[in-house]
């Protein structure tokens, strides 16, 4: 397939900076053998192979949009259950003591995960996934966490890479065990890590389910030491890791992910510049999360200027989750990214491209580049920094996904 | 047509309550008759008539909620062009001069506008509609006010009237001549006023362009004074007015609009509590714009504990516009006024059906309810909370536009 007549924001380095930037080929034109990119270049300059249409059919994009295909790197979209009601009962002034004696907070989360199948788990975030891949997404990272126990967080982990039986996406599994401590080991968090988080790490990995290792390093659940005993386990099971740290307070969460060479450090609203030094040696992406900034009336904003000015490549993704971020729109994230956070909208595609694929571990996609695959998005727009402007809006032509042109 | 199996959210009056509110009923049914509802009950008490299922084709809705069509009362909707450049220059730090200097602002809107045909002004504006219906929208209110001239402001109501030849969806038109003065009419609004506005609303009202009168009061706009002249002339013609007040300080637009009987204040951030008890006693609807707000980094909340305490009926709008707010989701703008404003869901769904609709002088519709027009969105959730509850994500399972089901 050869794409012309397109205006191609490639996601590259620009000759004269030292940051990904947009790199848009005015009248450009990309060629796709099998599930690759081949060639990206002027259309004016398309080479003689390309051009034959037998072996590369000739699409005419109508002077359309074409940007890597987006990428969601941080989300819990399989979940059971939602807490609508308890968003209600707090908007009608319910007490935190009302709202959890109601059954709510991530207690109700877990208990709806634990009650339901993995064909059920899968069902549920099947929705949430299409509302993702209905904006260009390709990638979708999906972690565990509500299950808690070991069969509930192995069923999150099957009913995830169930998803890329049913949908054109790839699907990136996170085991995030280490996320709250459970009711039954209340008090007993050590207890917890010992009995059942990394135990269960080992069996999910055994089984193939755990392409990272994340943990919640927080006042309100893990502190370093714990999340230690469970990095060590990664480590030595050859598991790349990343941390929700830094997110309501600084505990040393960051630097202790940067210690392991982690993937990326997520929410980071609470990381100082020390911290994102830390970062920019370990090469671990900022994964920047501001709809769950937006929905907890956030004031402290992430050091974007120290990740800018210590090169720490910055991320941005959905969090999607049922309790502190119920947000399924990757284009939305971006919005909030540049309006919550100040990121340019160029900072917000590169966040949600080739910055969500390193975060992701990922070398092959988030860029239109030669040898990479063709995760593509075609856009109803003339110009990037629409795709942050607009707030609700999806102004999304074709998805293709592996070089395969996928109706939304 | 009989719809059962539904859980209907009549939005109504609650025999306990002076507010309208959710008014549920679990397990419901809606009786259709051409465009009319012609009855609303349990499912259990269905009279004999609506069962005959020649005259009345029974449809089970399979548990889904069922609530009044949503309303859109505040838009720019039809306009040239968009401001995404404006966006990213701000965004990498450019000043107000440099983008000025660079045709930013509401100006570029404006030289777009008077740019464009009625077609062109039409066809960009279709997708920006159809985003909101997609959202189980049935009416939603357009304005004029990028023109700033006679011809433009005339083609922006004739574009404006002319969506609902091409999609079922119920217009209102507003004149808002009075939005801005123009470059050429610079340092003389009273001029612009006298030669411009108010002719071109003689001459729109004269075409049958004109459902309501509307203004911009505002230190950088226009004041009392000069809306109290065009607000005159709308009097005189018979024209419901509206105003854009209180936005970004308190300048007196409350009460004057209260004083001409206004359908509505609109923004009213800064208004107080004599403006609310102006706006009680007038019967404005108090309409909330959080898109405005978030756009523009606002910190001054609208009064809403004095419109509950005084009982001023609250509607919620996407504002949609290019500069201030580029939201094109009404369920969006009811999250944001959850989450931003702190209304309860239930304030947010009744605010974008019910107090929309009486924003518009419309009581045909913004309930379910027997003698009303058959207006209906069938969501795939299990309670009203859910639709403010999710950012960014759609569960509308089918429209009903006057007793039609449309697809999306
Ligand atoms: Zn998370
Ligand atoms: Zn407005």
């Amino acid at each position: 397939m050869l794409l012309g007549n397109a205006k191609i924001v490639a996601i590259d380095k620009a000759p004269d900076k030292d940051q990904l930037s947009y790199c848009m080929i005015d009248n450009g034109a990309v060629a796709i053998e099998g599930e690759k990119i081949v060639w990206v270049g002027d259309a004016d300059a398309i080479p003689e192979d390309y051009k034959d249409s037998k072996k590369f059919p000739y699409r005419d994009l109508g002077g359309r949009l074409v940007t890597p295909a987006l990428i969601d790197c941080h989300t819990h979209v399989v979940h059971g259950g939602n807490r609508a009601v308890e968003f209600e009962m707090r908007l009608q002034g319910a007490s935190y003591e009302e709202i959890a004696r109601a059954g709510g907070g991530i207690v109700s989360t877990v208990s709806a995960t634990r009650a339901a199948s993995v064909e059920e788990l899968l069902a549920s975030a099947l929705p949430r996934v299409d509302a993702l891949l209905a904006e260009g997404v390709c990638v979708i990272e999906v972690k565990s966490g509500y299950g808690l126990d070991r069969e509930t967080e192995l069923n999150m982990l099957r009913a995830a890479r169930a998803i890329e039986k049913h949908r054109s996406v790839r699907i990136k599994t996170t085991f995030l065990g280490a996320h709250a401590t459970p009711a039954e080991f209340k008090g007993e968090p050590d207890r917890y890590i010992d009995e059942v988080c990394i135990p269960t790490l080992r069996a999910a990995h055994a089984e193939g389910l755990v392409d990272a290792v994340d943990g919640f390093c927080e006042g309100i659940a893990f502190d370093t030491a714990q999340i230690t005993r469970v990095f060590d386990v990664a480590r030595k099971l050859g598991i790349p890791v990343k941390l929700h740290a830094e997110q309501l307070s600084n505990i040393g969460g960051t630097k202790l992910a940067a210690s392991y060479g982690a993937l990326s450090v997520d929410h980071v609203e609470y990381a100082n510049e020390e911290d994102a030094m830390a970062m920019a040696k370990s090469g671990s992406v900022a994964v920047l999360l501001p709809g769950a900034f937006y929905t907890l009336h956030e004031k402290q904003l992430p050091p974007i200027a120290a990740f800018r000015k210590h090169g720490v490549p910055m991320a941005v993704a959905t969090d999607c989750n049922p309790g502190t971020s119920p947000l399924m729109s990757i284009l939305l994230t971006m919005n909030m990214s540049c309006t919550l956070f100040r990121l340019t909208p160029e900072e917000a595609l590169v966040g949600a491209t080739a910055h969500a694929a390193r975060a992701l571990g990922l070398s092959d996609t988030g860029q239109v580049r030669a040898g990479m695959r063709a995760d593509l998005a075609i856009w109803n727009v003339s110009h990037p920094a629409e795709l942050s402007y607009r707030i609700g809006f999806n102004p999304l032509f074709e998805r293709i996904f592996g070089g395969v042109p996928v109706a939304r």
